[in-house]
């Protein structure tokens, strides 16, 4: 019996599951992961909380997340003027998390998107937002990028008069670009989306605290459908815990909630990220040290010629290649598995420790020696 | 701002979000959870595994949860012939894991239901087989029982002839009403389905060490369209991890695994649940005591004079009442928190400790002489 044999839906006939190949290799710098461990202190406290948590197992956790999204709500008011924005006073109702920020997307979509309607995204940009449409039965529509893969601001305005989508997404810091996209754009795809029909905007931050541009977040303020999501895998180093948030009107928090399954969030994984938000300060550390790293990445492969898309992220597109699929197999034939992401000539590599930078960057260095850029 | 000023979902305005009142009363009796606490030893090891996962945190999590899966498998094969039925030998690809057995539903009809497709489900039966049916966009078809709450084999046939469902819901033990479905009656019952068309037979064991009868797993052999759900919610007393799996055919695996969200399983998930799985014996203890414990509040309750439906779960059903909700309040009003489902003239009640059971039964002694059933 083979998938096809089975009574499937018909658009999932001939798909792949979606994921990077998973390749044990020296320097992995393919699925944007931090590559700092946690610090022991953290490790500890994480077995103590969830040691208490383990005690109740046996009792469905809050269903509502309320102390996890109070300490988040906290987190976001505290970290948000660290670029030099205005702070926020978000409180609780304005915050809602669950298990990673896939499944904020999908309750997004299930709330706001759906059959017979549609969401908008510039391509290329995070390709879970594109299948948790699919997956949601909402119509995906695919608005148009200038060629330094900024956002086209008239041709959006034009995409969304035309197609007049129910989800408008904004990635910023754009992945896998990895360039913010700035306030003032999005402030003018709001209206512009607004102007049609009421439109759910999306702002997925998931990179932003290693943004030289500040958080977003302070446009909540009297913007009723404005939602920006945030994902613990990245800043605090928890790829694993698979935590994501958003903040947003407190209705849309209510929303979201008719669409949630019951008990989503577990008690281990609410243990977990409150164990990892009394660290904060620690892991915004290692967020300094890995902007650090990016930026000299950014500027060692310019200095070998190569064409480096502007990074607010812990990532970095380069090219241009020919034929970047073969530039990714000798990468790894260097021990350094990086992502094609099917950019048109263009590699995703994600900032690692220094070591692995310079790993890396050698790679790179060896690798355009014998496949030379375009 | 309210919600329905928001561009919601048109199904989805003036409803309200799913889940029982969480009251904070001395006996809680009102959702099915385990009353044990865990073990402290396995309190530890918990504490142990979460360490050892939290140190790589960083790295996303196994995305196909081999190990747990395999631990998993491992456990239904030993268990399986626990009351009397011959053994089965899945092994870790006829196993798939996620957040809750409601998780796994709503992957299933993500890739099995979905918009322009339906579901059939025997009510009253567990309601979010409906509820993540209409989230899925998925068409609801409320199918008959008997008045002792069985199923109407021969209804059952009318209806799969007429709607043509593309997914078939049978829960054994069925929750709210507690009894166990016979395997010949879900056989016939696939047989119904497929000789309409190909259909998905999902059926729900969530209870299923608590029934008086065997699982049904065996019958998976030859069956590449049935699939079995369970959940460590409730034997496992671990309704706080939100571990929900189904065994099936391979080909079910892999195609649950292109709507799956990536990474949907965090590392901590996976490694709270393999500890559990070590300490099986003592958990399934619990459920040895909790059974008996079951079995004589069955009995007494049919002493005090009420109609009690055959339990093969962690529940009873029990009524009949003129006005459920009047005995509900005065349970409540007795420190006892128990739940109205909504079944005419019946009320749930969760087995407990002995202590909550003689609890109980005195409550009910008490409200009974005030509210006489009918």
């Amino acid at each position: 019996m083979k998938i096809d044999d089975l009574p499937i839906r018909d658009e999932l006939r001939g798909q792949s599951p979606y994921g990077a190949p998973q390749l044990d290799v020296p320097v992995q710098l393919n699925t944007n992961e931090n590559p700092y461990q946690l610090p022991d202190e953290l490790v500890a406290r994480i077995a103590e909380r969830v040691a208490e948590a383990a005690r109740d197992l046996n009792r469905y956790p809050d269903r509502d997340a309320v102390q996890l999204r109070t300490e988040l709500a906290a987190y976001l008011n505290r970290t948000n003027g660290l670029n030099g924005t205005a702070g926020t006073e978000l409180d609780v109702r304005q915050v809602w998390a669950a298990n990673g920020s896939n499944e904020i997307i999908q309750q997004l979509l299930q709330t706001f998107g759906g059959p017979g309607r549609s969401a908008l995204g510039f391509e290329p940009s995070y390709q879970m937002h594109e299948l948790i449409s699919r997956g949601t039965g909402t119509r995906w529509i695919a608005g148009p990028r200038n060629a330094d893969f900024t956002i086209d601001e008239a041709a959006a305005a034009a995409a969304l008069a035309e197609h007049r989508p129910d989800v408008l997404f904004i990635c910023s810091p754009n992945n896998p670009t990895g360039t913010a996209v700035a306030a003032e754009t999005v402030l003018r795809l709001y209206d512009a989306a607004q102007a049609v029909k009421p439109t759910m905007v999306v702002v997925d931050e998931a990179y932003v605290e290693f943004s030289h541009q500040p958080s977003l977040l302070p446009l909540l303020a009297g913007r009723p459908l404005l939602v920006i999501t945030r994902t613990m895998s990245k800043a605090f180093g928890a790829a694993g815990l698979r935590l994501g948030y958003l903040a947003a009107d407190p209705a849309v928090v209510d929303a979201v909630q008719l669409v949630r399954l019951p008990y989503h969030l577990s008690s281990v994984t609410q243990a977990t990220a409150l164990a990892c938000l009394e660290h904060t300060d620690t892991l915004l550390g290692y967020v300094r040290r890995l902007k650090e790293g990016r930026d000299e990445v950014v500027a060692r492969l310019a200095a070998l010629g190569l064409e480096v898309t502007a990074s607010d992220a812990n990532f970095i597109q380069f090219g241009v290649f020919q034929d970047p699929q073969a530039v990714w197999r000798a990468l790894l034939d260097q021990g350094v598995l990086v992502r094609n992401n099917g950019v048109p000539g263009r590699l995703r590599v994600t900032a690692g420790t220094p070591e692995e930078n310079e790993a890396f960057l050698a790679a790179v260095a060896t690798v355009i020696k014998e496949l030379s850029p375009v």
